[in-house]
């Protein structure tokens, strides 16, 4: 495997962290850098998911990835092997990176040859969802064997999603996850969630993902 | 489904945790309830496994279960099911317990009927582990689909658990987990920690965790 970058993030030193997202989102805009936030639960598939979602967008977008961590570079690593730009943060034991954690990693990936970056967020569905990290969209996984009951448990991970792919559909039938009900229950806390089943193992629903974060992407740069 | 109670938990007031946690430690000792500490990824079985734990030390010790979620009550209800003592506790959008938040939790329970307490933590792996709740062990359930890498990403957590259960093992032929090297992983960071393969769903396993259990209960009743 190929050597990753590493970057102990630091803490932050502001208190008003949606005033530091808004101006990262400013700063992203000027520079043309769409930014993708992508969360979910420990081991729900987010590395996986990138590796597939490069390898359909790399033709379309420069693609640029920050793999937050608490520990180890083994996210970073599979990350390089698509090829992609990547860097690996460690977060220092914090739970989630904040905007200008955020910002430190965007420096430290060095963006001017990047137009779509995504945040590998850490794993983790309660204190990511807390902190605007300056991207123009959020993401989340939810992965089949973690229950379609989560929605009710994590109310604000759902809320802030705009789009939620419910991955590992591949192993429906060995676990009690009623698709129904899980879309419900994404549509109780967000009417407006887009909800895409993929399979980022056998590569179902990604050309839909895939799909949809191209018009995103592509509708931004039109209206900057 | 029965009814079960709601507990609003409130943020501590208390800045030293540590302090905390060994004045509830002491005060459930000269009580004579022992408190686990039962943690784990979002979905990844921990009411599950304390359904069948329940099942297997029922008429051993009188047990309460504290079930600690952001929102909804769906653990409380399906753990009133067993016939075991059961709050439900909401954090308030909190990312786990501490002592303070525990204490609530067990006087809303009423332990003076209690032999066994069991706290079932939020769903995350990194917050709470930097929080002593008072509990006597500590507990983690890593499930299969999560992945063999995770002592790799969430140090923390897996060095400060006594007991690490892994399961759904049912499943393991559908994902690409190496139990060897998760074992591995697991002893890199606690050299000490015990390791039982479960599967909840199906009950394999869960004898010699509730045997585990039992002992570690017993061995500390004749000490204190």
């Amino acid at each position: 495997m190929r050597e990753v970058r590493i970057l102990e993030i630091k803490q932050s030193v502001f208190a008003d962290n949606d005033r530091q997202a808004d101006l990262l989102r400013q700063d992203l805009k000027e520079k043309g850098v769409f930014l993708l936030n992508l969360m979910s639960s420990p081991g729900a598939g987010k590395t996986t998911t990138l590796m597939r979602t490069i390898e359909v967008l790399k033709n379309t977008f420069k693609i640029g990835i920050l793999e937050a961590d608490i520990d180890s570079d083994v996210d970073a690593r599979t990350i390089s092997e698509s090829g992609a730009k990547v860097i690996q943060l460690h977060t220092g034991g914090m739970c989630h990176l904040d905007a200008e954690m955020t910002r430190q990693g965007l420096t430290g990936l060095e963006t001017s040859d990047v137009e779509l970056a995504i945040l590998e967020n850490v794993g983790n569905l309660v204190c990511p969802a807390e902190f605007d990290t300056g991207a123009v969209k959020n993401a989340m996984i939810l992965s089949v064997p973690e229950g379609h009951d989560k929605p009710l448990k994590y109310p604000l991970m759902f809320t802030i999603c705009d789009v939620v792919l419910i991955n590992k559909v591949d192993v429906l039938s060995y676990f009690d996850f009623d698709m129904e009900k899980c879309k419900e229950y994404i549509h109780m806390r967000n009417p407006k969630a887009k909800i895409i089943p993929i399979c980022a193992k056998t590569g179902e629903g990604i050309e839909e993902w895939s799909g949809w974060l191209k018009e995103e992407v592509i509708s931004w740069r039109e209206k900057r």
